[in-house]
């Protein structure tokens, strides 16, 4: 007869594994007949569970783990100092671990954090997830989940986010009051939800101001690159010379438009405006400054973790969780890659 | 009676705690007299130790500690991704800190770290650390500890540094074989080390062709902010314009300085020359793009695990270590802003 699990428990009772778990170790949100039914059965299968995991299950460990599709981009720099700093204060320490945006990868840094016996997990999804199962199964081991940033409207969690549409809406139309007539936007592929979102944005503010929509102005590409900026500039330059105003959704994408349509000669802002989007360190530092929209990153790590502990709380203290979707506010950033107006 | 700690058995028979610590535990490079002087006395003195921390301290964690002194820096971006790529394929999980460069904070965080019993930890020292009693208390606790980038010569433990004098040479070597006859140097203030150790390589340059060191081609900054690159630039302008390369310390100063100085009319790199130091991402979007000296954060990150496994191995085999320092090599890269030779 192969080794007893919870999981084997869980099927033949015809309870989820949590349930099992928590049974198992006397939770009070269980009631007295479950927990006889599931002992009972354990003890008949002699099912020994690991006495230090369990030990160490029942106390709190005070480590959150903290996954980031990218740990090198300004954005999730400031995602990891705002949770660090965050838990810091409250005395719990945080455990980093890079997806490289892929599902596989996602999925075996959950196992690796549940196995550490983590109190909570905060992710922002690679843009390759498409199963959720794997974040079910956090909540289903009975350990808080708070989704950040990439998130999936199919999981039932407290989620971080920002109001990608409101913002690329308010940078739109900064470019479109400060007098540009043609506004062209620089987008990336169809996935993730966020560059649907911004891109609803800028449809939108266009649709404010009675303008309509020209699919010609759209600009797609692949890497969100500077490279890809470039070469989208020297489309616009080429094909687009009636373009006098640009709403790309990156920072870098921005960044590589401003960069070579001065090298064509072009005066930004007076021949053509470049809004960008995120407020990366380099904005600051592009001739002329790039105007943008402010991401708050450090904000976002810091209310996640402030979610995530009170989800902790609530198992702790045996309440009902309700869940909530934040968003931290955006602001456009005028510098001098736009006109003022 | 106070409660007897393993720091007043450690006192009492002028032992070090980390001896007493291992006595108890029955670790095979304790004599046997030595053992049972200290069982004895923890006996009589009925001193218990925690045995859920003791349980867990004879276990191994697998988990370390990586103290950075500043996480929203590309640099330290890319030693915190090297560590955690690392570790994760050696099943080991990453709790990062930041220190803000502060030795206080640094103190309380490997406190923190020790008190999660983590395997071993990783450190870059704060600038304003001067006493390393911190430091040394991780190894009288038997975990091992690994200084990476800024160290301290008078600790005795595994290093990964990088040679700054030799790259800092390299860097000023190239503007003078590139044909440029009066090279300044854009510095940081006295601490840290690194600091001193890339004026050192400037200086070795400029002896090395036989160039006559002068002191008012020096320019000291405080905070090697992108906005001290810019005043420097001007200072160069108005005072100073037989200069014809500048070596700046970070590539945030050169950028100020390339950004300001082609503002005032001059052409980089006819004009004038200028290289940086670090390769940040932010060097490659510059126009024109910024020479600089490679310091290779991911492959330092990477090392610094390594070798801090390779020090956990040895504790568990009861093998001597012999500390080792390891110098990751640096290039420079030739890009826009210096003339080509």
């Amino acid at each position: 007869m192969s080794k007893p699990t919870l999981s084997k428990i869980a099927a033949t009772l015809g309870l989820s594994v949590a349930t099992v778990s928590k049974a198992l170790k006397d939770y009070p949100d269980i009631s007295f007949a479950t927990k006889k039914k599931v002992k009972e059965l354990a003890e008949k299968l002699n099912y020994t569970p690991n006495s230090y995991a369990q030990s160490l299950r029942n106390q709190e460990s005070k480590i959150i783990g903290l996954i980031i599709p990218e740990i090198v981009h300004h954005f999730f720099a400031n995602i990891i100092l705002g949770v660090v700093k965050a838990a810091e204060k409250e005395g719990y320490l945080v455990i980093t671990l890079q997806s490289d945006e892929k599902y596989e990868v996602e999925k075996k840094q959950i196992e690796l954090l549940l196995n550490k016996n983590v109190d909570g997990i905060l992710i922002s999804l690679a843009d390759n997830t498409v199963d959720h199962k794997h974040v079910k199964h956090i909540k289903d081991s009975g350990v808080p989940v708070v989704l950040y940033d990439k998130i999936s409207k199919l999981i039932n969690c407290h989620k971080i986010v920002i109001d990608d549409e409101k913002a690329a809406f308010d940078a739109t139309k900064h470019l479109i009051e400060s007098g540009c007539k043609k506004v062209a936007h620089i987008r990336g592929p169809l996935k993730p939800q966020t560059t649907i979102d911004r891109f609803k944005g800028y449809k939108r503010a266009l649709k404010h101001f009675n303008i309509e929509f020209d699919n010609n102005l759209v600009f797609e590409t692949k890497n969100l690159s500077f490279k890809d900026g470039k070469e989208i500039a020297d489309d616009i330059y080429r094909n687009h010379k009636d373009i006098d105003g640009v709403f790309a959704m990156t920072d870098l994408l921005a960044t590589g438009a401003l960069v070579r349509l001065q090298e064509l000669g072009l005066s930004i802002p007076e021949d053509i405006s470049i809004i960008g989007f995120s407020n990366w360190f380099l904005t600051k530092i592009t001739t002329p400054r790039l105007s943008t929209v402010n991401q708050p990153g450090y904000e976002m790590g810091e209310a996640a973790f402030k979610m995530l502990l009170e989800e902790i709380d609530d198992h702790k203290n045996n309440r009902n969780v309700i869940y909530e979707t934040v968003e931290i506010p955006t602001k456009v950033i005028i510098r001098d890659s736009t006109l003022k107006h």
